[in-house]
């Protein structure tokens, strides 16, 4: 008998903010596997770190480059290898017999990585997905503030799409969140305010976690924003 | 000193999908209020019923209608009294020191109920929102497919929209999940059909429950689709 290969979204990065489900899969399954940037520790890792024990085979997979270094085309090449890779270390155990839980932060079939190497195994193996709370959630948590009510469009978005494009996107929308924020900040604050957004946009860093912070946009002025940062356009139906 | 009002995700259906978090403030507020619709269980509470303790003091919030039973004006004004009447309830418990948890399927602030109340009680009380995992990530774990990746723009859209409006909104999108399906499911797939996105849409039903059912859209002929039903067009960007 072949393993299981079940991608575990441990949610937005509070250890608590696992779900039952996640400790128990992690509990059965011998083998953890978790993406990590180079030189970084791994977040997924991190949150889960209370629940792993000595005798867990761990498979860290550590991308091989980070956006900045290589040019884009060269970039996907190098990623296509690196899932292939990586979904080939996992296929190993579960060709063995084991069952293998692929960490991943928020949620496993949301902007996660999973995704990648679910594509590669589920074709050949037996999956399950365990769905976890996304940083979004936790970002309108963060706030207290809804996110979307009623019959409201709600839309997420890239903070790496050129501005017009954003600002156009925003516009179709009732509400919103903007993820990959980072370095984008001060393009995402002009495109919200083009889209007629900043006096409700609010910004929101470390969702969940013990740095977390949040601040109206406006107010972003010399802010340096983190990887895990998101811009919160909320409801404005929500008042009833 | 008065209490703590808490509003609490518990997640889509399945009672492994509540966060520790949740089970933590369960375990330590005396009073546990929740939503629910005349003669028919609350959803909330039947995912956390093995959570709850003889000593719970327990709030029911019955709805007063239906959607269905009075005019859109009346349902509006019938909607208002209900939360004013139920963030009161709330409050008299507060005022005596308790901490109260509200219960909501879901995330409290995406779509949730719980919004309601809080708007009410916000600005006088000590609050708390507990993120919860999201039935439309369960819906993405349920088909096993990827809802968005990379830089995709990604949109929540409810059944209840006009088919004109709702077709438009998928156009614009690259990937998007339609709640309230229920009783349009006729109108919803018409709208996704015109939006040249049949061939990719899922259908999911009671997703992370017992009854979870799965279906290409376009063969959910004669489907009578419940409440807790949604379609999800999938991601087309997953593949890398």
């Amino acid at each position: 008998m072949t393993g299981r290969c079940v991608g575990v979204g441990v949610g937005p990065g509070d250890p608590e903010l696992v779900t039952l489900k996640a400790v128990r899969i992690l509990a059965a399954c011998p083998v953890v596997a978790y993406f990590h940037a180079t030189r970084r520790e791994s977040n997924a890792r991190r949150v889960v770190q209370d629940l792993l024990r000595a005798d867990h085979v761990e498979i860290p997979l550590v991308y091989p480059v980070t956006t900045e270094a290589v040019a884009a085309d060269e970039y996907e090449t190098l990623l296509v290898d690196f899932y292939d890779e990586s979904a080939k270390r996992i296929a190993e155990r579960l060709d063995g017999g084991d069952d293998v839980a692929v960490l991943c932060e928020g949620d496993p079939l949301f902007f996660g990585s999973y995704m990648y190497v679910h594509h590669r195994l589920a074709p050949v193996y037996d999956t399950e997905v365990v769905p976890g709370v996304s940083s979004v959630l936790a970002g309108g948590a963060a706030l207290g503030m809804p996110l979307a009510a009623r019959n409201e469009s709600f839309v997420v978005l890239s903070g790496v799409l050129p501005a017009h494009e954003l600002t156009a996107r925003l516009r179709d929308a009732d509400c919103a969140v903007i993820l990959k924020v980072g370095r984008n900040l001060a393009a995402v604050r002009a495109a919200v305010t083009d889209a007629g957004m900043l006096d409700r946009a609010q910004y929101v860093e470390w969702a969940s976690m013990p740095d977390e912070r949040r601040m109206p946009l406006a107010a972003t002025d010399g802010i340096r924003a983190p990887y895990f940062s998101m811009v919160v356009i909320p409801s404005a139906a929500a008042q009833r």
